[in-house]
């Protein structure tokens, strides 16, 4: 299942990159605090929103920081995504 | 009786399946968490809201991703139906 | 004595209907969850509202469902109303 | 002492009615619910407000409908009064 | 010293009278609940305020009523002013 | 080190003067409760502001009245100032 | 990596100077209460924004006084950044 943003609305997917500690063991990307970076999975037509013209700025996968608490969390097929408003995107990172 | 919404509202039914654990017992939808994944019911004529011109771009019969907490229930012949405003829809999901 | 609505304010009465369970007895309306469902009683005339232009789409004899919490309540002749905005009504019966 | 509304502000009286019990005791209209049925007594120009154009649809000595809550209660010459903006008042008494 | 208000704000100085009790106790203003009514002292020269073109309406001398909880209390040279905008002025006492 | 505010910004620095008691004991300026009165130090360019045009009209060296909790505090080289926004200055002190 | 941020949006880097005691201690900058002066390490390319047309007023290297609580920490390849909208830049230093 594909997930088609409205709007000015974007589809991110966290970077979970697992951690080696110097002595070996494994801390998997989950159990620290949560990144604010993440890859755009898909990006909304932008258009009129809320009375405003928006043009997007972003490009399916690119690396971008958002704002913290912003978006919401949707699960698909065992996979989480965040949904955000471009305006919650930073910047990129190049 | 059937709901025709106004301006940019839109009449979603959420998509309650049932699922059957490995052991083959039954939970009910109902008792998981409320998913924000429903059915476009109908769809508001859009044109001037609240002093802006709204375009629908949402169609009967697709499956979207609204936002959490968006949105009013009304019981309507014994269903339950959410009434969120289009720009409480995220994505569509295809 | 008749209520004439200002600008994009609506009258509304609440459909209370009685309801006899199987057994016979009957619990009047006012003991249920108070319902969303009104009908139409005076629609205002719209215009210019907060500086912006309201067209009114909802006309009287109509049954709405409007928003929880929404508008204000008021006692005439002994009979209660509900004066909302427009756009607190979210969407007609048919 | 005559209050001269500014803008889009109303001048309203509250109309207090005595109510006499089946068995003739007087219940000064004091002690009741404040009633939200009031008299229009002056009626500011309108014009420019907030960078809105107003245009007034009241008259001095309508009985009207006013939102529970608004405006400010003023006391002039030993009279009460509250001065509420003309968005406040609901409907028109008729 | 003299205050010149900025833009859409009015200065304003509240009258205080003294109050003869009938028995011949004088009870000077301070003790009274700070009342509405103060004499329009200084009147900003309006224009665009917040990007809205704002036109003044009252006058140097003026008894006004204006909003409870509005405006600065400011002491300069021992006297007590309030400076407002001329929005938070309800109405002119005549 | 000169601070050059942005936009509609103003640079104040608060007017601390000692205070001699009738029996000559000095009270220093910063026992009292914070002044509202501070003199113009810098003023920013004004322009677009958040999407307004906005005009200056304070200048430096002015004595001015600003609002209660309004503006930053920022320590320059030992001095204390405060940046507002112009619109949080009431009036010009002359 | 770099930062390319959005919109209005602007990079900034604490100046974060080690201080020596009088008695030769050194304090790390750390431990001091938090400075708003920054450097700007990159700047946003302007144009609409929320609908408003944004010019950029800030260029890379300049030393810049940032509102308080504004802007969202940013850790990348171990060095801390801040990103904040232009107009919680207050004031440039010179």
């Amino acid at each position: 299942m594909k997930l088609v943003p409205l709007g000015d609305r974007v589809v991110l997917k966290q970077c979970v990159a697992e951690e080696t500690t110097k002595s070996g063991i494994v801390i998997p990307g989950q159990s620290k605090e949560k990144p604010q970076q993440a890859e755009v999975i898909a990006v909304g037509p932008g258009g009129m929103v809320n009375g405003k013209e928006v043009e997007m700025h972003v490009t399916t996968g690119q690396q971008v920081i958002y704002s913290k608490y912003a978006g919401t969390n949707v699960e698909i097929d065992d996979e989480e995504y965040i949904i955000v408003k471009q305006d919650d995107i930073l910047a990129i990172c190049e």
